[in-house]
Formats: C-alpha cells, structure tokens, sequence
C-alpha cells in the first residue's frame, strides 16, 4: 500500500494533529496505558528500575528501511522488533517504548492506522506498553522512530566487549538475502536466545547482526586479534551467495564469542536441546593478528551496510 | 549558516558512518559516557532508578523548529532545552538522553559539528549524559529526536489533571514572539521553578506552554469548567498584541493552577522571594461551565498552533 495519497480528504491533513491523536490512541488501544503512565501528558510516568536498564533508539524510515511492497502493519512491528533485537544482543527484555514519529501531511490515515496497529500488536506480544510520543510534520518525510528501555534478565548483560583470541564465534539463523526475502520484516528478535546466552557463563560477548556479519563481526573482534571464519560454515539463506550472506544487513540475527576451552560440539549439543528449532553455526574463531588461517574469508574484500554512502 | 552544502567533500557523506561516529564522539566529549554507559554498544546500560521516572521525546527539524538563521550549536541546546521543559513541567530533573538523528548526506559536516557541540556544552550545563543514539540517512531532511529520561525531584510529579472550579490560573515568563525574538531557542526550560512548584501542596496541575496557551490552557482545565483569562493580565513579551501572546507557540513557560483558598497575593510574594528575577502573572481561574466571567478572553476567537495543518 503506498503511505502517500493525493486525496486531501484521506490524509493525516485532513484530520489536524489533536483528531490525529485521539485516533492514534485508539489504534494502539491496551498497548498504550492511560496517562500519566501513557500518552496524554507532558511525560510518561515509568515504574522504577530496582537493577541497571537499557535503553536503544532506532528508526524505520520511507525509502530507507520499507516501500510501499510492505504492509503498513509490518512496517509498525518493524520498528519495535529491530529495537527488540538490540536489547536482545544484550540479553535484556523490554519495559517500555516511546515513538517520534515524522510525517508528510499526504500521508494516508489509513496506512498510519494500519502502522499503529502493527506496532500495537507486536507490543502486547512482546509485552512492552508505548507510552509516549510525539507528531512532527517535515514535507516528503515518513520517519518513525522508537526508544526501548529494558531490563536485565540475568545477572549481566552482555556486551560487545569481552572476547579473547582462540574464542569460538558462533551465529543464529541464517545470514543474507533478508529484503528479497521478506525477512527484514518477517524476523522474530532473538529475546529468548540471548536472554539464555547472556545466563551461560562462557559466553563473552555478544551482539546483533545488522549491517552485515563482516563489517559487524569486527566489533566483536579482541585487540591485536582478526576474525577468521570458514566460508562453509556461514550459513546462508536459500539462493544466497557469500558474498550476500557477509554484506546483504538487516539479518537481525545474534553473533557471540564462546571461551575456547569450551568443547564447540558440547555448546551445540545444548543449544540444540535448548532451541531445537533455531540454527546455530560454530562459523569461526579470533586468531592473534599474524597467525594464519588457511582457507579462512579475507573480510578486506567484503563490507557490510555502510550508512551514509 | 546553511546547514546543506554541495561542496562534496565538506559533507557528512564525504566522512561516511563510521568516521562521522567517530567524530561524534568527539564532539559530544564529557557529555557521552564510555559503552556500556554511552555510545558504542547495541544498547546503552543505564543505573537503576529506585523511584519513578519520566520519559519524553521531542525532535527538531529542520524548516520547522530551526532554519538556517539560527546558529547550529543553538539548535543542539534547543533541542535538549525542548525535551527539559516538558521534564519541568512535572517537575522532573534528567538523567539520560539518546539521539535519533537523521540526515541527507549532503548535510555539512561543519554544521553538524556545531550541533553537536551545542548539544553537549547544554548537556554539561543540565548534568544530562547523552548515552545513545542512531544516525539514519533520508534524502532532503535534517532532523533530530531526543528521548529524555528523568526523576522525580520532590515526592510527587505534577500533572495535567487535577485542578479543580475555582482554582487560580498562573504563568511564568512572557508569552508570545518566540520566533521573532530569538526566545525559541534562547529560552531557559523552568526546571527549578517546576521542581519548586510541585513542592508546594497547593499547586494541582502544571504542563509546558509550548503550542500557544489559547490552545494549550485547555489540556488544563477541569470538567465541566473553562478557563476565565483577563486580557490585561497575559504577561506579553515587547512589541507582542494579545493574540500573538496567546496563539505564537513555542513559549517554554509553565502554566499552573493554584487551589481556590490560597490568597493569590501571598503565592505572588512567596514566588517573588523564591524567583526574584523570573515573572510570575496570574491570569485568571476556572469558572463553572454557562458561569459568565465578565471582560474575560473568548478563546474560541483564538488557535494556539495546529501540527499537520
């Protein structure tokens, strides 16, 4: 469905910002409490935290992250579940969320209705209430923009920081293709996963695949170390090249380090009982800067997303 | 200055993602904590909060809150000071900030820069860590949203709900000719006027003027009452006729209701011993719907500011 219309009568000028307002909290009905706890106030009121939060930001924008081949409903659990697996990298769960959202007057009413209630959706499914937000006209923009708070599920996160050279990487799924696909939309953010994976001690470090493993991958990557990974064991989409696999982005899958004394088909065994249904692949691990790795993939001539460009 | 360029390699798009990070960093310097705690991480880890906590998210954008007149670094405070005075109109201090920003690549490196360091002297100023954040790219759009955590600073938070028939109407600072003055983004947000005010036990509703007080007054006022407003008394900044005062937007003062017994001279001297040097007008009370207030402003003549219209 295309977001824009030509017909005044079915856009969001039509009905001005405070008729918008009323509508918007209908659409999201239960997944927005009442103010002050929700929208209606100059803040939203949030419950304390007893332990450390997390807090992430990230956007879906027109032309950039959807087109008018998505569903307006999945473009709105878009937004929440790539923020969903951000807390996911760090082993959090969801809080709360607030939405900025940035709009052309010819937006249609009926696309933004079918937006909200996507991301209503997804919401109570993930059982994150959205309790605030703003409305800002811009000519020829459709942005919206979500901040997740979380909390821990364990007694640490995990951070892109901590792996050591011999450690084992691992990932979840599969890697590439994901517009082609339809995956971009269709993922589910692996809270579960590493909400478990930040639980088990040998676990190093941790983060989410978005931009591409081999432009991700060295984020992860100790100092004075170089990933080195087998181009078999990068597990790809159906009909995805490996090139595809290491630089397609927005896999939303979770890449971790596992401390070499763990034996990798012992780690695999236990996930496969934990997660029988989620692939993990054992793609590699951290060498010293200087030590070779026969037939590993040379990362210099991939790179993943790079913004901007 | 403009904030586009056409001189290619004075462009953000010149730099690329990573680098333009990088220089962010920089730029915000003592303002952005190290990952976890900052930027750099999926997410960034935040300390607990044993009491409630506030949230709000506001952008700025380009052609509508800031345009080429007004200097990059006081578009970056402006940007926080927006989020700030809907902090104090609970009468919430901040604790943490994350930044969504978006841009077109031909966005000057030079402007972004000042923006960036406009944004982090104002958050050294307000003791406001900016944690985290994302930078996307959309053709033709400069903008920018800060979500703004806070707590509470007394035992309770104030809201919009709460006053009652009867109740005296006050606010402080002058209204209206924000734009033209400069006042948009040279305000200073009310917090340690809001942080007093919910202190005192008599105060029973307070929100941010921000829209024009003709439109904002109403979010205010109890059921079955309106709000009865003497001309003469609406505080108007130089230069500025009634409906300017009523209806420009973009004020950033408060606007609160006092409780019927309280004798307004006595609130009035109170304030002026506590605030010497900020303006405090009562401008009128609540009456009973179909009561006549005599000499009182007819409101219906009067729009505060309609988004999307």
């Amino acid at each position: 469905m295309q977001p824009f219309t030509q017909i005044t009568s079915e856009s969001v000028g039509a009905l001005g910002e405070e008729q918008l307002i009323r509508e918007i909290r209908r659409w999201l009905g239960s997944a927005s409490p009442r103010a002050p706890f929700g929208i209606g106030d100059d803040c939203a009121v949030l419950p304390g935290s007893r332990g450390p939060q997390l807090i992430t930001v990230d956007p879906v924008i027109y032309g950039r992250h959807f087109d008018a081949t998505v569903p307006a409903r999945a473009v709105g659990a878009k937004l929440l579940k790539r923020n969903l697996s951000d807390l996911a990298a760090m082993g959090g769960q969801p809080t709360a969320g607030v939405l900025a959202l940035t709009l052309d007057q010819t937006v249609c009413t009926r696309w933004l209705e079918g937006f909200y209630r996507g991301l209503a959706a997804c919401a109570r499914q993930y059982h994150v209430p959205i309790v605030g937000g703003d409305i800002a006209q811009a000519p020829g923009v459709l942005a919206a923009s979500l901040t997740l708070l979380g909390r821990a599920t364990a007694k640490r996160f995990l951070t892109r920081i901590g792996a050591r050279i011999g450690d084992h990487i691992f990932v979840t799924g599969e890697l590439g293709g994901s517009l082609g696909s339809g995956h971009h939309h269709r993922f589910v953010p692996r809270l579960v996963e590493g909400a478990w994976l930040t639980r088990q001690a040998d676990v190093r470090a941790m983060m989410d695949v978005s931009d591409g493993l081999a432009k991700d991958v060295h984020a992860l990557t100790p100092k004075q170390a170089w990933p080195a990974l087998l181009p078999d064991a990068i597990p790809r989409r159906a009909r995805v090249g490996l090139r595809g696999a290491l630089t397609d982005g927005e896999d939303y899958e979770l890449v971790f380090a596992v401390a070499a004394h763990v034996r990798s088909e012992l780690f695999l065994r236990k996930w496969r009982r934990t997660f029988p249904r989620t692939r993990l692949s054992l793609i590699g691990s951290f060498l010293r800067t200087g030590q070779s790795g026969g037939g590993t993939i040379d990362l210099s001539h991939y790179h993943g997303y790079e913004h901007l460009r």
